[in-house]
């Protein structure tokens, strides 16, 4: 079968021939509907992260179930399945309440999950090693479902972590509209009532915003422009909430000068910014922190809430084969919506 | 100036004319901007709840500031302001994080707040004795404002209370879209991403409430059916949360049909029904609980979402002289949306 | 091997020789080290609860890993381990964040767990479903385990679910010091700062509640005089928690007179009592519920609790061979601490 | 009246000759019976925070109630009480909720607190300028609970914001194990069943830290060999909190080296310790924070704890007068558990 497979640090993916795998025991077989094109993936092709070449790339899968290993129970062949992407243990306390990208044993796994140290779902076929990683779509499209698994389900993570904070009255800033952006806001809007503001250096993304249910949009081309506006909206309170789905040294600046007292600072852009933390640099009770992907059980949730119609990821579909052009296209920044890789 | 006043059980209300109060040191005074009708009054005049006669009714109140008392601070004469309802003693531990409903020395107070023992709001002015229990109004209208300070915050603190169950692929079914019915459904929908399922008797209210935000309506006449309809939206899971506000036998009977495991049964309609609770007769997990009314920064909450055009009071204004008239309408469910009296 | 065999609705428990099972794809043979003897089996034995006859009884089990199937990770032979008592289908949203005691697909699955419907582990050995079911001890001894896996999980889920009630000033009051009720004591003197008043009608049993950590005890024979005795205790504020570990109809009945506003009412004794629920029966905020065992990370935890010396079951050991004397003895009331199995 | 007098940066506390005020309408005199000599006061004195000279020091007070301005309800005479520190607007959300500490108007106030700004308790009386901000002792001694108001209150609500992380089987580790970090362990092990380990340089001070409930000491001064003895107790789990007292970079560089994933990382002391914060300089999940002081419904939480006996300041009484010389001491190191002042 063809597959879009990792090849080293510097070097470009490439479209190969490979064998499609046979589910052992405990093991799901998954043909691809649809594989999400992720800017994470150009970070594990251009920097020694400690991933070694060999495998498959594509990190947001979803697709129909293939085949059962022996042992599989609760699905069927033909069902419509979405696939948990941060692999853990499966044993220790964060894996047991799902929380698998917090899996204490992670740096002893050979991997982060596939697309990432496994083979992943740029290709026909995909193994997923055990069923527990398998979401049901019900009548959701693999297609819609396969990039929710990454860039919905990481601002919903960080989202659902700063919803004591999210009353009416608050405020919550999102910086930068894009891939995991343009669905923050459709999450924050779904989860809160608050008063959402939405900053981005390109007019379009800041149009989309308000469509998809921001307040308030503002340019951050100039971080000192931009705090003084966003800092009129939420008034002496401050903002509760800080997404910065970026992280260059201008989203972190900006962050910095709008956050409340018991706010929260939340970065999951991989922007390279950082910040100078001490006593007094953020406001008392604001909480600093890098979250990462989702739990398991969260990615239920951001499944039902797109077959529920709540939020929608906007898709742009490309053949497998093309994989390493769209990469190219990603890194130009000329991807509009989300890439999604259909074998 | 004109008060409307409780008279003892089993005696009609009466518009009298009573001395405008003075704000005494640590007081407020209120000129009166609107002045809820709701439902409880009808109990308090018509059941021995403890109330002795002698006071001005009205418990949704809201205003602008007449006249401050010595120490008080941070307001000014003219400021627009809803006042908060249940008084409690403002030192013990529920007070002091604003949960004055649950004050632990409620019995000890002579009464539950104004109108509800102390003079309340069905007046030209109304003494409020402490400005803690003053919630900011900015641009809303006072005559918005009155009744969501009971008829928004009491399902508000219910529904804050389930939101821990209500993630997205979860239910919450509402019983009865009346005064508070009517909220309800849009805090649900401004607060969670679930699936929404509003049950009443009266086809024209099941109209109101999907255009108000529910996904599905379900005519509650026949029990039996109704139940069944319910459990087919809900499936094996079950309801999540059943917030009844009505409190009457068949609904009930109905929730007690509908709820899942790990759930929440929330009774805030005082229609005199009851469930012998026993092991077994609810799903596992599932809690029982009738809430009372809500906290002070919940107001605040509620009064925010408000002004941000989150949720909106559906009110027909009368005048104050028309209350005896008004409350007889209510009781004959004639009334439209909240009545509001206005001075 | 021999195993303490479930015969049907009002026949005796008898030991019998049945094979030995082999563990497929996923599945886990555990060698027993001990099954604790739950009243609970006295229900099944007794009551038309809906299990047919034919299964080996136990559901509080532990031992050691004595085969592994295919497809089986993070487990080896010889590790000691507790078992997870109520199994789940293992993939609806309650099982993925491991409270299968909530498992929504409950009454499809033909039985509750080992010993429920399923082979338990009153035998030789015991074959476990699922490796996620499995709680490593490390060092401590599957006998003392055994019990924690339903004695103390669930008032532990119960105080868990409790916890954010029970700040210092608040009061918990445990009805019943007996298999439950003295792991719950330890558990609230562990978890909480709150005052401990404990209840029972054996002078023995406040004796030991006191030595495990209650602040207070109370005679609750009379329980008239027992209510009185806790109002003077917890004062207007009332208890924030009744953790009813009997659940007849006095610790029903007291348990009603001495819950505070805002405060949780929590039955996991099955004594047949019940409590005709109506709006003002409860205090304002009181929330009544009836949860049901634990979940597979909580396990985890009252696991480490007892490892790290925190709590500690008191057990009597017996031959697997008396479990039919065990239980007869259990019914009179003529076991000490928790009886243990031990094949 | 004799009182410490702030005479601006640089310059030694004086003891002088003041007027005793008087209470105005809300406002309540104490009799002060303790008042805590903070390390806070030697920032206050040395830096330059923006307190403009001439007010009365000490922020940690505790008396009996002397006289009642107009208005003021719920107290009386004699009564005793300590005073809530961070002194708030009243009434923003986060006021009304009790967490003055976070108050939206900070700025804009012209002080932080008695003792901070405004006219503290180092003195023979005070004024307070709101009940609110008073917490009945019942029968508590005034010196015992003055310390408490900061050097419990802190660590405490430290502690609160990260107890769903510290159930059984997680570890939370303090450095410094001075006034706050003494009262840290105490509080720790009042609240969760977590192995605590805490670091000082002081072999006498990890003796106590091991008296007062510590599972493990680690002596903290080579950081390298710290973090390996720590990273052996916690494995890679690694600690669900590090609760840093001191707040120097070796503290910080420590902190840093044995956190794990999902965890939070809390630092009280001022020591001007820094940390680079970026993409992957945290474990992911982990929350940075610098929580300020604590809420008025902690400070009674903390006090009923203390009058429960389950914490305890260590203390050393110095007459009024000595205060200069206190400090003096404070500064070299000498003091021996929390000074209290006692007019």
């Amino acid at each position: 079968m063809k597959a879009v497979r990792f090849n080293g640090v510097g070097k470009p993916a490439t479209v190969e021939d490979v064998p499609r795998p046979e589910p052992g025991p405990g093991q799901v077989l998954l043909k691809i509907g649809g594989a999400g094109v992720c800017h994470s993936d150009l970070h594990v092709m251009e920097e020694e992260l400690g991933f070694r070449a060999g495998f498959t790339l594509g990190h947001e899968n979803a697709g129909w179930i293939a085949a059962l290993g022996e042992g599989v129970g609760g699905f069927k062949e033909g069902d419509a399945v979405a696939v948990y992407g941060p692999w853990g243990c499966g044993h220790c306390h964060a894996c047991q309440v799902s929380m698998e990208n917090y899996c204490e044993n992670a740096e002893r796994l050979g991997g982060a999950g596939g697309g990432l140290g496994f083979d992943g779902g740029m290709a026909e076929y995909m193994l997923v090693p055990a069923a527990r990683l398998l979401v049901p779509l019900g009548s959701l499209d693999p297609r819609q479902a396969a990039p929710l698994s990454d860039a919905a389900l990481t601002p919903y993570h960080a989202i659902k972590r700063a919803l004591p904070r999210l009353a009416a009255g608050a405020t919550a800033v999102v910086l930068g509209v894009g891939g995991l952006g343009h669905m923050a806001v459709q999450l924050l809007r779904a989860l809160a009532p608050v008063r959402i503001v939405a900053g981005d250096v390109d007019a379009a993304k800041l149009r989309q915003a308000r469509e998809l249910g921001a307040d308030a949009t503002v340019d951050t081309r100039d971080v000192e422009a931009a705090a003084a506006a966003i800092r009129d909206i939420v008034g002496p309170r401050g903002a509760a909430l800080v997404l910065d789905c970026v992280g260059i040294q201008p989203t972190f600046d900006l962050g910095a000068r709008v956050l409340g007292r018991d706010s929260r600072w939340t970065i999951v852009g991989l922007g390279g910014g950082h910040h100078d933390f001490r006593f007094g640099s953020t406001p008392y009770g604001c909480e600093v922190c890098t979250p990462y992907w989702g739990g398991r059980a969260e990615l239920m949730e951001v499944i039902a809430m797109a077959r529920d119609g709540r939020i929608r990821a906007h898709i742009t579909e490309y053949p497998l084969e093309r994989a390493p052009e769209v990469y190219a296209e990603l890194k130009a920044g000329k991807v509009v919506g989300r890439a999604v890789l259909v074998p």
